[in-house]
C-alpha cells in the first residue's frame, strides 16, 4: 500500500495548431450508427490540425522545480508513461509521487490529439506496427514466429526485462502513425514550451528527438532533457545544448540490432559536438553499469522504478529553476 | 482556491480487443521522421483490434460507493469530461472531488483506443467532424458563415451558454469516426463492466446509446446510468432497466434543430415500454426547470458545475451498491 497521492490540481489542455477550410466536397448522408437517425455530414468548412492534447498533475508543493514534460516515442502516446502493461506503476506515478508537477502529451496525430483525415500531412496511409515489428523494433528479440507467450519467449533476448505475457497488452498503446508530421509536431512543442517553460523534458525515442530540436528552437525554455534512447539528436551543431544538461539512457543489446548502433553512433556524433560548444551531457549506457537486458521500452520493464529513480538523482544534481508555467490560462488561443 | 484533491490511487489499463492476422502484403523501408535512419516495415503480422483504454482516478475512501464509468459522445474522447475549452474544471473533476471512484474511457477507435488501418471496420473513410457542422448538430446554433467568434455569436441560439470564444478550441478535441465500429464498442464495454462493474455509468449522446445497450447485456453489472442528452434508446423492451435506475437530461433548444425531436421521441417511447418492464426512469428537461440556454455540449456549457451536482443529487437518492471494482487486476488477459 503507497501513501495517497495529493494533488493541488490536475486537467488538460490542448496547445493549438491551425484551422483549415475544405471546399467544394461533396456533402453526404451518413446513418453514423446502428439504428441511428440519418445525418447530414458536410464536409465543407473549417477543422483543426495540429493541435496537441496536454494532460496535466500537479502535487501539492511542486511550484520549487519546473514542470515534468514527458514526451511519448513513435508508434505511441502518453500512455507509455503511465502503468504499464503488466499492471505496474509507471514513470508518471514514479515522479508525481517524488513531488514533480507532469504534464504528458499525446502528440500531433496521436491518441487524444486527433488526426485530420483531409489535411495534406495525413495524405500517406497511416501505418499502424504489428506485433512482430514491434517486437524488433522495440529490440526485445528477433523476429516472433507467432504471437504466442512460447514464441515471444523463443525470440526473445538473453535476460529480456519486458514482461513478454504482457506484450500482447503493450500493443494495445500501439497507434497509427504518419511520416509527413514533423513540423506540426514541432510547433505544437514549441506552443507547449512557451506556455509550461522553462520544463524538464523527459523523453523517448522519437520524443528526445523532438525535445533535443525544441532545445534548439526554444533557447531558455528547456531546463534539462532525460533522453531514453533518443532516435536522433539535434540538427545544428548542438550549440543550443550550452545551457540545457542531458542525461541519454540506452538500454541493453543495441550491437544485436540492424538499426540501433547507427542511430547511436549518430546521436553520440552530436552529442561529441554539443560538448565541444559547452554542453553538459551524461550518456548512461545501462550494460556498461551492470543493469542487463534491458529493451528500447526500458520505461515499462520490470525494472522500470530503478531506472526512474537514476534520472529522478541525475535531476536532482542539477539546477533547475522555480516553475514559470501557465497552468491556468484558458487554452482559447 | 480548492482543497487539494488525494488520490489512494491512480493509472490506467487497456480491455482487450482481438488480435488479427495480416498475410501477403509488401514489406516496405521508409523513412518515418526528416532525418530518420529508414526502417523496414513489414505490416504482415498480428496487430491489436477494438481494444479500449481506461483512465482512473481513486479517490481515498471511495470504495464504499460504485466506481462511475465516463463514457463520451460521438466525435469525442474521453477529453470531454475533463478541464472544458475555456479552462474550467470538468465533470470528472467534480466527481472525483465529491469522492466518487472514476474511469473515464476512450471508446474503440477514438483517442488513446487507436484504430486499425487494415482491419474492415475501418474500411469507411474516416470522418472528421468540421466547426460548421458541430456547431450545428450540437446544437449551438445555426450553420455560422465562418469560423470567427462573431459569426458565432450571430449563428448561436439565444442564451447560449457554450463559452463561444473556446469553441475554435473546442474543437481541438473532436477526433475521426466510423461508421462501422459497434460491435467493436459494445464488445469492449462489456469487458470494461466485467472488470469493474457494477458501476453507475455516466454518458453522453452515442455513449447514453451503449450505455442502454450495455445494459441489456451486462445484466447485475450497470448500478445506474446518467444519461447526459441520450442519441437512442436500447434494442430490446426495455425490461434491462428493471433494476437499473436511468436519469436522462436533456439541454434546451431541440424543437429548432432538424434531428433532435425525432431522436428523443424515439427515445422517450423506449423509456415509456421500460417504464412498463417496471424501470424507474427520471427525464430531467432543464428548461421545464427554468434553466435554459443549454445546448447538446452541457457538460461543459457556463453552468457545467451545477448540472454535475444535479446528477451528483439523484445518485445520491438511489441504492448503490458498494465496490467490487478489480482495479489491479493485470491487463494483460
Amino acid at each position: 500500500m503507497t501513501s495517497p497521492l495529493v494533488l493541488a490540481d490536475f486537467g488538460s489542455f490542448f496547445v493549438p495548431g491551425h484551422l483549415v477550410e475544405t471546399t467544394g466536397a461533396p456533402v453526404e448522408t451518413m446513418v453514423l450508427a446502428a439504428g441511428g437517425v440519418p445525418v447530414r455530414i458536410d464536409p465543407n468548412g473549417t477543422t483543426s490540425v495540429g493541435a496537441m492534447y496536454v494532460q496535466y498533475f500537479r502535487p501539492v508543493g511542486s511550484e520549487r522545480r519546473p514542470p515534468l514534460l514527458f514526451w511519448h516515442g513513435g508508434s505511441m502516446s502518453g500512455v507509455a508513461w503511465e502503468s504499464t502493461p503488466d499492471g505496474r506503476p509507471g514513470w508518471l506515478d514514479y515522479f508525481l509521487r517524488a513531488g514533480w508537477a507532469c504534464a504528458v502529451v499525446d502528440a500531433v496525430e496521436r491518441g487524444r490529439s486527433g488526426w485530420a483525415p483531409r489535411d495534406a500531412h495525413f495524405a500517406a496511409p497511416a501505418m499502424l506496427r504489428t506485433l512482430q515489428d514491434s517486437f524488433v523494433q522495440f529490440r526485445l528479440g528477433t523476429r516472433p514466429r507467432a504471437a504466442t507467450l512460447e514464441a515471444l519467449r523463443e525470440a526473445a533476448y538473453p535476460g529480456c526485462r519486458f514482461p513478454l505475457e504482457a506484450f500482447p497488452a503493450f500493443m494495445h498503446q500501439v497507434v497509427p502513425r504518419w511520416s509527413d508530421t514533423d513540423d506540426l509536431a514541432l510547433a505544437a512543442y514549441a506552443g507547449l514550451l512557451e506556455r509550461l517553460g522553462p520544463a524538464v523534458i523527459v523523453a523517448h525515442s522519437q520524443g528526445a528527438a523532438y525535445a533535443f530540436r525544441a532545445a534548439e528552437r526554444s533557447p531558455g525554455k528547456v531546463a534539462a532533457i532525460v533522453a531514453v534512447e533518443p532516435a536522433q539528436g539535434g540538427t545544428s551543431d548542438g550549440a543550443a545544448l550550452a545551457d540545457v544538461p542531458v542525461l541519454a539512457l540506452y538500454g541493453d543489446h543495441l550491437a544485436r540490432d540492424a538499426r540501433w548502433p547507427h542511430i547511436r553512433a549518430r546521436t553520440d556524433g552530436w552529442f561529441a559536438s554539443a560538448r565541444t560548444a559547452g554542453a553538459n551531457i551524461d550518456v548512461l549506457d545501462l550494460p556498461s553499469r551492470g543493469i542487463v537486458g534491458n529493451s528500447h521500452l526500458l520505461i515499462m520493464e520490470n525494472n522500470n522504478a530503478a531506472l526512474a529513480a537514476l534520472a529522478a538523482e541525475w535531476l536532482d544534481r542539477q539546477r533547475l529553476p522555480r516553475s514559470s508555467a501557465q497552468w491556468e490560462r484558458s487554452s482559447n488561443a
